[in-house]
């Protein structure tokens, strides 16, 4: 029965992609918390993280290779494949962007610990959610709910230039921490790419459902 | 002869990347010309590049798609049509960059231009030539050349972190341009981002002909 044999590797893939974008996710969270808290212990520990992705990425990349040559998997099947590798991509690029913010969280460590007029926490909480949403709604296939991601990456756009508005002044005032204050804008810049790169895996989300909308009718009139 | 008919729609395929290529290429030309003599018209225009960038990224995405869903093709010419769809992504992304640049220097139109102790025209000229030697590369199926970028990517990092350096000392002893020298740090940052694009086009480029070097170790044993 070689075709459940091929949506039982479909599952599979879709499990491998789930492992993917958990150390994705995990290691924006880590980074932030490191640089929140100053904890050089835990920059390490995304490194290592880092590692892991880019492990689970090329696995993810080398199975959806291997199904579309060996398989050569029609229309819905083939969307949904394409999509998994995009989405792949993505979320390998959410964990440089956590990669950077460890970076510099570790580079910070030697510096005083400053109070900046700044929530990068509530932004990486609110990051940290349009990712998880983007995931759930390829989970669910839920185009909806993928479409509330989009709405949620004009936010942190927002967020982003208030940041750096807020700390251009802090450093024109306080020339002393313009370290620290540069460091903070870009933390906020590598927030809001990761946003994007949720809004990217929404939108090949919302690219797969509504192609898969479009096969099922076709399946209406050429039943297999 | 539906097979010559699919090798020249892969050539088509190659020539829609290459228009792509082309648009990206000169959209970074043209954003950091707009910054370097205050242009705002140039601004301008550099959006006007990016709604072709759109077009063309689509049609190549749906240009490869469709090939695979009708073709299904196998080995070299599937990974060949992979690569393209990651190519293509990577060169919107410099897209991006661009369209970034052309928004700063826009924003800055307001500001007196004042000389900053970092050389970007040189760092976006060895930009230039790292795109324009990845797309080379792909044309040629060259993948000496394609890692002589993976090692140009090295030195644009290390010049990203000089301006860095450089100008976080003049924010702190001349609070009064914080403003542009944060700008420069940031379209820095633009022109290392578009580097990694153009490292990871090598990188596809490195993949496609060593898979097709395999591949034509195998078709000696199993001629079509």
């Amino acid at each position: 029965m070689p075709r459940i044999n091929f949506q039982q590797q479909l599952v599979a893939l879709k499990d491998k992609l789930l492992a993917m974008a958990a150390l994705s996710q995990q290691s924006l969270e880590f980074s932030l918390e490191a640089y929140l808290t100053n904890d050089e212990g835990l920059c390490n520990h995304v490194r290592e993280v880092e590692a892991a992705i880019n492990a689970a990425e090329t696995s993810v990349d080398e199975m959806a290779h291997d199904l579309l040559a060996k398989e050569q998997p029609m229309a819905i099947d083939l969307r949904f494949i394409l999509s998994v590798i995009k989405i792949n991509g993505d979320l390998e690029r959410i964990g440089d962007q956590a990669a950077n913010i460890a970076q510099r969280a570790a580079a910070m460590a030697n510096y005083p610990q400053i109070s900046l007029p700044v929530d990068i926490r509530t932004m990486g909480a609110k990051v940290g959610v349009m990712i998880r949403r983007a995931v759930q709604a390829l989970l669910e296939a839920d185009a909806k709910l993928a479409e509330s991601v989009l709405a949620m990456d004009e936010e942190i756009d927002e967020m982003n230039r208030a940041v750096q508005a807020e700390l251009v002044a802090v450093m024109q005032q306080h020339p002393l921490v313009a370290e620290q204050s540069l460091n903070a804008i870009i933390i906020s810049r590598n927030l809001e790419r990761a946003a994007d790169h949720a809004t990217n895996i929404a939108e090949d989300v919302i690219f797969w459902v509504r192609g898969s909308d479009v096969r099922h009718q076709v399946s209406l009139t050429h039943p297999e």
